[in-house]
């Protein structure tokens, strides 16, 4: 075995840095992968950018990435789903297997998960790395390594678009041309939403939301009033929506969620924002418009894989730039311009 | 028939007038009620202060009154349910019966719903009400008419708790003790909760909820930090409530709502506030904790009602005050004097 | 308007007569319409061939056909969601809107249901037919008055869909490649379904469900063991099914769809057959595999409507032979033939 | 640490033998037990009389037992959740943990179950017995070592009810006043259930399920025509029932359970029968009716004990008989005589 394992430790803000690490030894319901891809994701960046997200924080170097596949190079003693030379998509998080959440279907409410590239938990970005064999998804032929890396954020938007009780007929507003509004725009339509239609500030995201398949998409400034807004939303429609997902985070876009959807439907809210926000809450409440957080998924990579195997969806336009391991910085500060040509950056591990 | 028919019309703020009104003809599918009782409900006592809510302005003299339960005196040419003499709880809101929500079992949602005393529709509190057959519910001998007329703020509690998902094992918060409050703690209990603990600012109100089955008060302040108040209640259920359900109203509890409530678990709102708040949306939101609204109630009437036949839950004690038709404005001033002995006014209107 | 109103009568068994029938006027709630097409479906031909379906006995002359659609020519006077010109599909059931099913969502169970060409209800095979406004569907420029004719079945196939829990990732196993399995076919892959295999006894029917999408078609034989078409099926579809939809309703395929869906997965039956059969229930049972009929469809027409708007289906292949009005003798000679080339045999009426 | 570890071995059929075994050492998630009670389940017996049940057959010398109880006596080295001295009842099947049953919050249909006494997997019934540490669940002060070990059969009852949707307003008809037909009534009461009426062979069975708080009884013999019974049923019911719970799987009660539940209900089946049944499915197909199987319970243990920490129920009175360990042989006499003075029989460890 290669004895090559050189790894992106995210040493404070702004500070990542290359070295090498030891290949871990699979525990016994583990596998040890090559790494294949590994995609940066926003959560990425902002402990890149601020070193932390609300409560977690990093306090000593933590191994980044987290949206990764790879190639199976050795089995712990009881694995039984995965051989060596597998190639598999990587669930991020691993569950304590034990508690109500677990058990009763919602894994990614655990207390006890463990979950890639969160503090104080090490990640994946290196080229070797060992995971719980049952948390990871075997890939057909047909699906490449990156595309695997790519079924974490998906499976965030099988998991919004779950969540949303997205189905036939459903006319779906999504706030946000990034990854997440683009993935949630490809499940909505494989989900049977008759029609969605997809708001930003960025014209070029907007583009690649059309040609994704968004029945309609809708340019909007940080000055538009909510209720123009809302009656632009409604226009391009034919109605209300029958659920909003919102993948911003901003005050205004989930104000915008609660006012345009329609009485009964499902506002979604997955993009982090302020933790305290003013919103019109009286208009959902009377309106019975639910209002349904995401967090992570649980129970959805299967789902999203099924989505690639089966050719319904193509994730790959949204991999805008690729670098090598090597190039691990750069990659980041590509990720992290903010520039609105760069939707999704692909790490090469190997 | 009787000629006299007493009428309760609200002209205008704090300007509520008995009068004679003509005794109407139901139509094919409506029966003509010599009304029982009619309770007060809070927004009876909000149209007679502010003369409107929100949107729902009275501009008109609008008989008011929407609690109620009579006895059927005449039947519509094509009424097959009830007959003369059956003594009915009256469901307020007659929805049109053809749009998606009424057909989808969501009728409370019906923008065509015609409603007791909301304007410009008038209400009930007369001694001759003609009324939607299939919206009346026949009482058996075991529930008094007092009884029917509750069975309005007891749908709202039925279909409160479930839209809290309540069953057995769970664990409910109930916030604020007054009608709703109060129902909401008995619909609870029915369904299973295996405690419930209620809070208030009023002890008088909190024993009133002890006596009707509180496994735990909670005495507040306005004073009260949220997170000490938050403590206090996961101290009195012995672990997080799995669903808390806000009949205030005020934001304060509605934040509280939101920081109390299990991951994975449902905060409902049934009490109306300020149509903005400011609440810490994201700590729902990385914990899957769903918000609901509760508008009225659909199909929950005959539920209710079942709850009453079986003497499961007794909500007698509920009434605090009698009052005669005639007494009519005496009524309402007990009603809106805000003491903290007045729970439910009843007004008997024969 | 015209005077001629030509209308198939369904005298007794094998005895279609075409006659000229007074055309009615509109009540309050209904429009009138110029009939475009009505399609020809297996209950109507099984009225045709035995006099009765189980209890629905022919007793009188009825005139016949529901699988239908029109053109308003006249508006009852409290219709507002339609206008004269309307193209329109034609929900053929009306049912009471004031029982518990009806307000419930699930007005498909409504004992008081008034069904076009079910004994005694007359259909609507004529030049001119009157219905309840709010259970005609208007069609958008891009669907076809034979389109929408094909809604009633195509709305079968999505209450079949949904009663199956089915959404993306699903396997699900198709029993018949008729009229109703076809239409079940395109429902589950619009819905999101990874992979449908679909199994008949007639090579010509599966070329066409081939053509329509079908992942894998599997032709068998009345002798064929279940247990090795269970094989089969789970060899082509790689696991079990999830969702199990007969539409056949031969004994056989009812214990087929028990034996081969996967634990807590759904058998959903369609079709019709003997009143009594002989299954291995147990199996079910201890595998939690929930057995679900479907009785035609509530709530469901909007849906299949979204699904030929979007253009998310095609069902157009479905029709097979075409008529007009006058050759309806002959329409149903074809329909009632059997032979495996007829798929959909629609007649033309104007 | 007593050395006495006397445990109850099914050699083969009618042939228990108590014998000493070792006493195991509990693994890292485990805890080692002192065993308090165990119950007799119908399956113990099936297994002692018929030496298998369907494709499970005993092999080898299996230790009995799975409905049971016991004392902490020693924690694995990864054991939070317990102490030393804690009282605990035992969900006896430890599930994969890792599977798309698992993980998806179905874990009874876990194809790796590790099930007590289901053959090759031995049983409890010892003096010490060790288990998952998470698959136990801590008995407070106010619940005994007895109706922990009736945890099991309640727990059954609680999936049933869940399973049959029961809640406020329902009106539930079991079939079987065995132990399991008896949690049942005793779990839908507490569900809410308005009307209860349980049906049986034995008066003495009724008497208790009266006992029990059952709103009506109905005794039957083997003789009486379905369609009368049906009758009957609906007529102490006011109605069909909601839902229907057949607890003792012989074809005539699965017949009556399609029968007679209500359109859109649902005919749950806990009790099993003979492999193949023959029955009136087109009946269930037409209205709707669902068939649901189920397969003990998953979840529901925590439910279950709150039932009985809240007294909302009492199991005592199922208890008839009591032994000592030592009386094992004749405890299962007992149980397997039949007689209907026998519901539950209760080995005391101790």
């Amino acid at each position: 075995m290669a004895k090559d394992n050189l790894t992106a430790i995210l040493y404070g803000i702004n500070d990542i840095r290359l070295e090498q690490t030891p290949i871990e030894e699979p525990a016994e319901d583990e596998v040890l992968l090559q790494m294949g891809c590994v995609g940066i994701c926003g959560s990425d960046v902002h402990y890149l950018v601020n070193g932390r997200i609300g409560d977690f924080v990093v306090r000593e170097p933590m191994i980044i990435g987290h949206e990764s596949s790879g190639v199976v190079v050795k089995l712990g003693k009881n694995v039984k789903n995965l051989k060596v030379g597998d190639r598999v998509a990587i669930e991020p998080g691993v569950s304590c297997r034990m508690c109500k959440f677990c058990k009763g279907g919602r894994y990614n409410l655990c207390k006890e998960m463990v979950f890639c590239a969160t503090p104080p938990v090490h990640g994946s970005l290196r080229r070797f790395y060992k995971h719980a064999a049952d948390f990871c998804f075997k890939l057909p032929d047909n699906v490449t390594l990156a595309e695997g890396a790519l079924l974490e954020p998906l499976s965030v938007g099988v998991h919004a678009c779950k969540r949303a009780n997205i189905g036939i007929g459903s006319k779906v507003l999504i706030l946000g041309a990034g990854p997440i509004g683009l993935v949630s725009l490809l499940v909505a339509k494989a989900m049977g939403a008759s029609k969605v239609v997809i708001m930003d500030l960025s014209q070029n995201r907007l583009d690649l939301a059309k040609k994704l398949g968004a029945d309609a998409i809708l340019l909007t400034t940080k000055e538009d009033k909510e209720s123009k807004t809302a009656e632009k939303v409604i226009e391009l429609l034919g109605e209300e929506p029958d659920a909003t997902i919102d993948a911003c985070g901003a005050q205004s876009m989930i104000r915008l969620a609660i006012l345009v959807t329609k009485s009964g439907g499902v506002a979604v809210l997955v993009g982090m924002g302020a933790p305290e926000v003013q919103i019109p809450l009286m208009n959902a409440l009377v309106r019975e418009v639910d209002i349904r957080g995401v967090f992570r998924y649980a129970n959805d990579y299967g789902d999203a894989l099924d989505l690639l195997t089966s050719k319904k969806i193509d994730v790959k336009p949204l991999i805008t730039h690729n670098y090598k391991l090597e190039e691990t910085v750069q990659a980041f500060e590509t990720s992290k311009s903010g520039q609105d040509n760069v939707v999704k950056v692909m790490i090469h591990c190997n």
